[in-house]
């Protein structure tokens, strides 16, 4: 039988199954009830969120309107995405029964498939749903306390945080045990990577329609009202307005919610597979060490949400940062604490652990020096802004092409020395070879990353409800009090969400080379299969651990996976372009149609626009949704059935059915697809979420005075900055994040497909 | 004896050596003649041209200027490198003496890499030397006729074009026979390695200097001419005028010539070494071939560029095209007939020579059709630039972004018929295995590609000398009768000049893939070696063609490699913002010490301006030159070192010395480096190439009376569009071709310190 297990790529030796099944499962029922408490104490911190003041009707209209917003947009989205998620079931369901080997598969792969997407659109759906209602309370709280409203924007972000991790961690733990994990510990995590798979196209999906509708909104919000109309931001005058506000939500909390779901749905399944090749060592403990993590997240990251207190006149930051570092101190602890029970005691794989805490940490400490207004790098941007528009964006591009290389070096010093650090601790087994000790080394780094992952969450999704808590004080017109306190709450958000991405970005990478390590081990796994299958001949030394870049079919994966980035990047920003279009042309007709708008005499139609933009984004985040998940898929079948021309020639060590070498060429090219796409989209997503994020400053830091503040010449080229980094910070860099993952858990779905 | 010969890596069986050295090495001589005729028709080219009419003296004092700028800058950038490379001349021989098998080649790679590096810089001063001689000549004639501008431009153009191919011809051609090639044929291509270096080394120092003088001089002339003092372009009360049309000369055709002599010479040296390994196949004349295709690209474009005529009416580009067909015919005959006599009739290799001019033609296409009015990436950032400066900056980003995609997808086919054609052509041939047939197939790609590059010089170099044509004209005042003619003659160089660089980055691309192979071969060749000399285990089934890149040094290299290639385009970008400031400055300070200049009573102090950017640039290409220089040679020691760690665990199939596996962490983390710097900055070229080549065109299409036309809003944007493509496509993005190259040749010479 088919088993997706790949014993000679891992191991050395013959696995042994002495550890007690029974004793190590209780592991399995504390991290479910742990993904229980966290769903508990998202329930409680909505409850509390929710049992506040609502503010006055003015406010409520506001609200009510953005609101019914993006529940309509959410609800159209993701049934234009649940239709998009059943058609690929089918091909999934129908590609694996085609060939006897995977047949016996297909069911599981398909069910994890769905249950995957269905939690994935959970995750985003209730962030926003909080996150929807969180801003208004927000908005009120603010008109009498800095610290009550930061708490009540953080409590909101922490609901999305939870349920996110949470679910997470019971549907993996679920699938897990009703794919009998607790009788074949090492069979079932091969079968979660549907899962992964399902998390993955939600998320794209998600962030593309979300990232495409903000940005649209907001520029073209920006273009008719700022730019041609002469009204300020938020002016309730602007038929877009509403739309605008809308797009902070969809983008935003939905967004990355689904992208943070999937990195810790991805992480762990690779954890899990890895955890089922080091049975021998740690047993059952070993492949459930990824689910207590995640629930060590849960407990550190409650304990983090609930210490932060702000005084009114504090900088808010501080006291975000504050619980970030208790949350990050509690993950250590706990960390230490399972190396302990789990892993016995093998400390320098904390060691591991501690290199991803510190990739995690040091990541948002590069994103804050890249974007933020005290460093030098902003600063420049400003100065440029004094010569024109044409040299603040070369500036800014200058700099968005610096911002990899500090980032490349930490993630390559992570690896090496989790690497080391795993080959170390796990020096006295001799069951499995280096390769897998210093392999499970880097995914305990990645772990360690993820650690913070719900804490890390809270922050993000306090963005846009700080967010939208100043639009809705904007638009209702209070004191001018009241909106210096929404502005700080509004720019720490801002900070908050540039930091996130670059802590996305982060474990994307970390988790690549995890998931690309996977990859390799399960399409040796099932060649191995098909050859013995077939009574072919399978040499004891081979491994398909070598991808031959020399190879022409593996070149050209290269290339392709590289120019997908590139496409893929450039197929969003046209798409915010031709969205903002609609959104222009609408704003245009309702002014011409109904003079009263701009005298005040009349209210716009902000439902058209939202409808509107509604439209045009889930039209535009087809293409390149579908790009992704077609290109890995056409060039390996493309090589599949073609390649056998361009297989390596020296046969002596290749496994042989029938006396004919194996065909690998369309598995080899879909690797260097995988592993080059990946490189090349966190250096691009790198560039343009710290370009975007460092334009956006650089224009806030010239409204603060310097260089003749606001209505200077530099300030007008530091608009046109930061309107050229929206898409690229909010649409594309995020989506690359996505992408980056689906390549990864597509490209492990469909292995058996290109064999 | 150590012998860069890589046996086992190529052939399956044992090689032959009945060939008739004394018969075969003919055709040595006759491509040394030919090498020796393009010369001399370069030189009658030019006696031709500088005996043309010299136009008025005010048009002679102007020539004269830029002619002065240009010669001092070159003499001032030319010792620099001098001093750099004979730096690394010293590196190099100690690293080869180090250890006591590199010892012996230490010489002749230190002798190969001077004479290199001469060649290039010869290259690219003479065709400066005589372009800056045509550029008042063609000025003159454009006076009274068109179709004698257009030939005299040509003409000049094509001695850059001869003397490149001829130099890289007859050094490659001289070295071969110095190293004892007639007696030792398949050795001496692997001591030629160093040319390609030196060369390499040279022309990216050639085209970063020149490529951040020419733009920073642009820039600035522009940014206090244009914009600031409101003067138009070309003003001869602006300072900087002449820096700028200095400029134009010593980065197009300085840069331009020394990037496509490194081409060649690479390429020669890589289809040598190729042709070593064939030796059992073709003897002699398998090693001669390569330099052959290079005797008929003079040939061909000797005959193409004397067909160049055109009438008074019709449009400039119809002409050159014209030429390049013929000069494409001829070559495909050549390359026939080469085929015929040397390499016995194997058809199918012809169809691999055509597939590299299928590719060389396409690719002149997509860059036509995503930088030309005519086409629709152009009218939509035109478009966009009637919303303003972001809308048309996201549309340029987004249109660069998309560029690679057809491109990429020509390379992989390219790639891949070429090499089932060399598989399909060496059928019958038992002595080599079917993956030396492909590549030999893609290297008969890469020189069919490359088997017009002197006529497609000859279209590059006419750029600038149009370009400064226009200047003179515009300076001396001449009637607008004959601006006109100068005008078409200018938008045709700027097409030349942007189609020329989508020919640089498409022989590149496949180049990459030969030149790969061989540091593939060499680090194979090196093990082998080392293994025996040191009396190690050196199993017969394994081959240095896998490199790992499921492997953390192999990942960590990649990542690196890419990353190298944001960080040295970031520093090229910046490095013109510093440079251009510094023009600024000197222009202000001028203006504001001798108000008679804008008053025109005063002649402004050109040559000072001059003195200043030469400085800045000379200080500014230092930085990015020793990044490219020294990240290889950085991670392949540093892995060398320390990466015994994280060499593969399964050694039954690896080279052994004492029962130690020869640790390759170091040679791998380079390939991959290698390979993905490659990719990354062939897709980063192309995005800033076209990029910039599609803002600049709309900008000049708005200016023939679209969106408004000229001093129109649209207009306005459509100059920030064109000011950030400036330093795009004329600084960063032809720098990364080079360092593309560069990197091939840098490995290939520095692999021996990696093991």
């Amino acid at each position: 039988m088919f088993s997706f297990f790949p014993v000679a790529f891992w191991q050395t030796g013959v696995p042994s199954s002495g550890t007690d099944l029974a004793h190590d499962q209780l592991f399995l029922w504390i991290a479910l009830s742990i993904g229980v408490v966290g769903l508990l104490a998202a329930f409680f911190f909505a409850r509390s969120v929710l049992g506040s003041d609502t503010g006055s009707p003015e406010m409520r209209r506001i609200s009510d309107a953005i609101r019914q917003g993006a529940e309509a947009f959410m609800k159209r989205q993701y049934s234009t995405i649940a239709l998009i998620a059943l058609g690929l079931a089918v091909v999934l369901y129908i590609g694996y029964r085609l060939s006897p080997l995977t047949a016996p598969f297909a069911n599981k792969v398909v069910i994890s498939f769905l249950i995957g997407a269905t939690c994935s659109a959970l995750s985003g759906q209730t962030g926003m749903w909080v996150s929807i209602r969180a801003n208004i309370r927000t908005a009120a709280a603010a008109r009498t306390s800095l610290g009550k409203a930061l708490q009540l924007a953080l409590h909101g972000g922490a609901v999305t945080g939870l349920v996110v991790v949470g679910l997470s961690l019971i549907g993996i733990g679920l699938l897990f045990l009703a794919f009998g994990g607790l009788h074949d510990p090492r069979q079932a995590p091969y079968q979660l990577v549907g899962f992964g798979f399902g998390a993955s196209l939600v998320a794209l999906f998600a962030q593309l329609g979300g990232g495409i509708y903000t940005k649209a909104a907001d520029v073209g919000a920006d273009l008719v009202g700022k730019v041609e109309a002469g009204i300020p931001e938020d002016d309730p005058r602007n038929p877009a307005v509403i739309a605008d506000l809308v797009g902070d939500n969809v983008g935003d909390c939905a967004g990355r919610g689904a992208d943070i779901f999937e990195s810790t749905a991805a992480e762990n399944v690779g954890a899990m597979i890895l955890g089922a090749a080091l049975y021998p060592v740690f047993g059952l403990k070993g492949i459930l060490f990824p689910l207590i993590v995640q629930a060590i997240n849960i407990v550190a990251s409650i304990l983090g949400v609930s210490v932060v207190r702000s005084g009114e006149d504090e900088d808010p930051m501080h006291a975000l940062n504050r619980g970030y570092y208790v949350t990050t101190l509690l993950a250590l602890a706990g960390f230490a604490a399972a190396i302990y029970f789990m892993l016995g005691a093998r400390w320098w794989l904390l060691g591991s652990g501690i290199c991803g805490i510190a990739t995690s940490f040091l990541f948002v400490r590069i994103t804050e020096y890249y974007t933020e207004t005290r460093f030098r790098p902003v600063r420049n941007i400003a100065l440029a802004s004094t010569t024109g528009p044409a040299t603040n964006i070369i500036q800014g591009l200058a700099v968005g092409m610096e911002t990899p290389a500090i980032p490349v070096i930490v993630i390559c010093a992570a690896l090496l020395l989790s690497y080391y650090f795993g080959v170390r601790g796990l020096a006295d087994v001799t069951t499995i070879n280096a390769y897998a000790k210093g392999i499970y080394g880097t995914a305990i780094a990645t772990m360690g990353m993820l650690s913070s992952a719900a804490y890390i969450l809270a922050m993000d999704t306090f963005g846009p409800i700080t967010d939208n808590a100043g639009g809705i004080i904007e638009m209702s017109e209070q004191p001018e009090s009241v909106r210096e306190k929404t502005d700080k709450l509004d720019a720490a958000g801002n900070t908050t969400k540039a930091l996130t991405k670059g802590y996305a970005i982060g474990s994307a990478s970390l988790a690549a080379f995890l998931l690309f390590s996977a990859y390799l081990a399960t399409i040796h796994d099932i060649v191995a299969q098909r050859v013995t299958a077939s009574g072919g001949v399978m040499p004891p030394t081979w491994t398909f651990s070598n991808v031959n870049l020399a190879s022409v079919p593996v070149f050209a994966g290269a290339l392709l996976g590289a120019m997908l980035t590139y496409l893929f990047s450039s197929l969003a920003i046209k798409a915010v372009g031709r969205a903002a279009q609609t959104v222009i042309e609408d704003v245009h007709a309702q002014f011409r149609d109904n003079p009263g708008i701009m005298q005040g005499t009349a209210h716009p139609d902000y439902g058209r626009c939202v409808r509107i933009v509604t439209t045009a984004a889930l039209k535009e985040m087809v293409l390149p949704g579908i790009l992704a998940v077609g290109m890995p898929l056409a060039v390996g079948l493309i090589f599949r059935y073609f390649g056998a021309e361009y297989n390596p020639t020296n046969f002596t060590n290749h496994p042989m059915i029938d006396g004919h070498p194996v065909n690998l060429s369309g598995a080899e090219a879909v690797a260097a697809l995988l592993m080059v796409g990946t490189i090349s989209g966190i250096l691009l997503a790198m560039l343009m979420n710290n370009g975007g994020g460092a334009w956006d400053n650089a224009k806030k830091y010239i409204e603060t005075g310097a260089h003749g503040g606001k209505r200077s010449e530099a300030h007008k080229a530091a608009v046109v900055g930061d309107t050229v980094g929206d898409p690229f910070k909010d649409t594309a860099g995020p989506s690359l994040h996505v992408l980056i993952k689906l390549l990864a858990t597509v490209t492990l779905v469909l292995a058996p497909l290109f064999l």
